[in-house]
């Protein structure tokens, strides 16, 4: 496929146009994923996570500056699904990502939430694929850490940074509860705040009641992000979290529980396309009007369609 | 089977045994889901959303208790996905609650985030459904409206009340965008804070940003739900927007949308189901290794299982 070729050669204008043919479902996109398939799996990919106002674009933008002075390739996937009916970015951080427009090497997408739930998952996994494929050495996924849709995100990613802030209120403490279980790193950013070592001080307790030991302590950064401040020593973190999962075998397993979460989601929609391929339209509308009316139940009705797809 | 009986005979331990079992996806919930279909339809079913801080569920709570002044039977399913990894729910929230503790006919329910993306808003209709056959003529369910499973889970309502507070910060106001669009009506909450006049306003003047005019203009009431304040005038509009979906044919609209997202969920799942037992697991292992080693794409892999069942 020429659009491919272009990808691999490292033509941008091919790259944002995979994804928008992901984000949109098209039907080329399925087309672009299966042949790039075997030119992935070279990138590193970072996921930045934490709570509104908590500067976390800025930090991914601070981060990015970094690995490029490293001369690494960057990739940036700011996801954000706090409209899931129009799709939209925020523009003002698509704005102050500009800093990078002229950096051929570093590449910034956003993605919001489209069609169907695990649409965006999907959408991202699939922008990581289309990044990773184009050269880039890191991509850096970027979610706002709520929902459950975000945390599925972010599982595809190799290390993961929680991003908090001092003073934040007890409502976000609840939140907090949830992605403490997933961060490998902690940073707590606008740092030069009030509060800043409390914020530190917090997190680590918060940490130490997790129930089982685990090999690796995730280091707590205080960073501020709009002058660079800290960015080095996360940067350093990554690295060594990297190194940790390669060491242990972390980095496979990763990948492989990676692998099969894709085989199964493109199972299921294969499936999915298989039986509405088998079964007529007015089949099913019929099937939807009596389960509307309890003349069937739903499950009952499943397995309908799944006795008579045996004998077909 | 007995536990559906019971349910039906309105044991509320039975009910509540019910809803656990969906909850663990114990293979038993599917046949009582599948027995109790036919006794559903009955309940109306009203989803309240809103920020962390808005006060959702006091106003729930009062709701709950108007609707027992006007001797409805009420279920109340408060989903708290904050903590997707440990399922816990806010126990603050729920110990609130108890002030309905005494009243065999409210019956209240907390749900926490459990298994796979898409496991809680499956639990929330099996919940939904439960409450409904157990003879509830109102089930309220309380989200916190931020990510997409949120907003899948309140689809699920005939009426969606949106709750906002005075002087929430920017931030929030980001993730208002999205849920702007789903509310049918609109409780400022707090109104005994300053700025309710403003946040009506401002409100008011987003929602008229909407592009498409609509039959049904979304009411702003302000209330204060821990003194009871406006809650009679919330239900009220309750009431005239079940009027407005009935007299226009929403309603049935609504229940076809549900009963047919039902059953392509149910297919879903069965014929993932049906995979697995036809492929053996030493053949899928084999395969996600393949993928790992990039021999070969997700999608050509999907593609050849599916060609060898068509010849099984």
């Amino acid at each position: 496929m020429e659009i491919v070729e272009r990808i691999l050669a490292g033509d941008v204008r091919a790259a944002a146009r995979a994804i928008s043919l992901i984000e949109c479902e098209d039907s080329l996109a399925l087309k672009v994923l299966s042949e790039i398939h075997r030119h992935t799996g070279k990138a590193y990919v970072l996921g930045v996570t934490g709570p509104p106002g908590s500067g976390k674009s800025t930090l991914v933008d601070s981060l990015a500056q970094e690995y490029r002075k490293l001369g690494k390739k960057v990739g940036i996937i700011a996801v954000d699904p706090s409209s899931p009916f129009t799709g939209g970015a925020i523009l003002g951080d698509r704005i102050r990502m500009q800093r990078h427009c002229t950096d051929p090497d570093v590449f910034i997408r956003s993605m919001g939430t489209r069609g169907a739930m695990g649409g965006l998952a999907k959408g991202t996994v699939g922008a990581i694929k289309v990044m990773d494929a184009f050269g880039k050495d890191v991509v850096i996924v970027e979610t706002v850490g709520a929902g459950q849709a975000e945390v599925d995100i972010i599982k595809s990613a190799h290390t993961i940074i929680v991003v908090e802030v001092p003073g934040m209120g007890d409502d976000i403490q609840a939140i907090k509860a949830g992605i403490l279980e997933i961060g490998d790193i902690f940073a707590v950013n606008k740092a030069d705040r009030d509060g800043a070592d409390r914020a530190v001080a917090h997190l680590r307790s918060m940490l130490e009641l997790g129930t089982e030991p685990k090999d690796w302590t995730p280091p707590i950064i205080k960073t501020v992000a709009k002058d660079g401040k800290g960015v080095p020593e996360l940067l350093a973190k990554v690295a060594e979290h990297r190194a940790y999962l390669e060491k242990t075998g972390g980095l496979r397993r990763k990948e492989r529980e990676k692998a099969e979460r894709e085989f199964r989601e493109v199972l299921r929609e294969r499936l999915a396309q298989y039986i509405s391929d088998k079964m007529d339209k007015g089949e099913f509308e019929a099937l939807v009007e009596r389960i509307l009316r309890k003349q069937v139940d739903p499950y009952s009705a499943a397995d309908d369609v799944l006795a008579k797809l045996e004998t077909k």
